[in-house]
């Protein structure tokens, strides 16, 4: 890459992510960054002034992606109650892509996340955050019925009870036979407890 | 141990037991179980024909004692969203005592859970069966709607909804302050769900 183009965070998060790809999370270097970007590892420590401060904000992009996707789920249009299968058909495709498609990516950035619980707390909440949004436009609608708390306690719980189908911790069993079936029937709970 | 003792089964399981914990998964045997018995290694295999046999009815011993205890809030007697209520708590009561209160038996049992998958599925089976017996008999009572498809899918998505509660690969969340908050939420989220 040539160091002639203006050296942005955003590059340089892009060459992290590579770097971290071809070295894997051990051993990954911001000289290496550096090198990737033919810029001294100076330039790089203005715009990220730790190795750690580099490493939260690639996780925090990579997770944000996410976030991004599952955008148009959480702001419509549509009626609420689709928009929230959707958004959770979404999010358990997107894992299960991320799990099966790049393994070694996903172990990299496994490592990364166990490294930054702060960075990953943010991340559950902007989700949390768009589900409490598909709930309170549902209560509008009348497709939901009013929260036994508030929005955002449903949307944790809708969260937590679907967790199976989202958190890594559970991606050995997401090419298992019955997990659509499994998945489809929680979703299904999860609609028959939010409906009026 | 005295070898006058007449050598049952149930006594050979519980040396393993006591073996596993002493010297860990990697490292126990069948000659540690017979001489903490005072037996030969050929009166255990009497028994139980290969290591993996005995390593296999241990686990499926320790499991079965999580069907037992949960048993009152399966059979009742009781209103069928009480015994549910009750028996997720129990149930989550029961993993966190076991992740907490013997951290080493808990990494033994989760390295032989491993190795006997069938084991488990057959004990997940036993479970979401006992979940299937309070669904049926809520619907029965009132309390509960007819389920969208069968009492065995329902109770299988209630299970799977509840996961973050009683799954060891979560066992590391179970400590944190609002963990009690989150369980009461998708406790409601499924009670809903289930209402006529």
């Amino acid at each position: 890459m040539a160091a002639t183009e203006t050296l942005t965070a955003e590059r340089i998060l892009e060459a992290t992510e590579e770097v971290l790809r071809r070295y894997g999370p051990a051993k990954a270097t911001v000289v290496d960054v550096a090198r990737v970007l033919g810029v001294s590892h100076g330039s790089v420590y203005r715009h990220f002034r730790t190795k750690a401060a580099l490493r939260e904000a690639v996780t925090e992009r990579w997770l944000e992606r996410t976030v991004v996707e599952l955008r148009p789920y959480a702001e419509g249009p549509g009626p609420a109650d689709e928009r929230l299968t959707g958004w959770l058909t979404a999010l358990f495709g997107l894992k299960r892509h991320k799990a099966g498609g790049d393994p070694e990516l996903m172990a990299t950035f496994q490592v990364l996340i166990g490294e930054n619980s702060a960075v990953v707390d943010r991340h559950v909440d902007h989700l949390v955050g768009q589900i409490a949004r598909i709930v309170e436009d549902g209560h509008r609608e009348g497709v939901f019925a009013a929260p036994e708390r508030d929005f955002a306690t449903t949307a944790r719980a809708v969260f937590d009870a679907t967790d199976r189908f989202h958190d890594p911790a559970h991606a050995g069993d997401w090419s298992a036979p019955d997990i659509g079936d499994a998945f489809a029937a929680v979703v299904s709970l999860v609609q028959r407890a939010l409906r009026p």
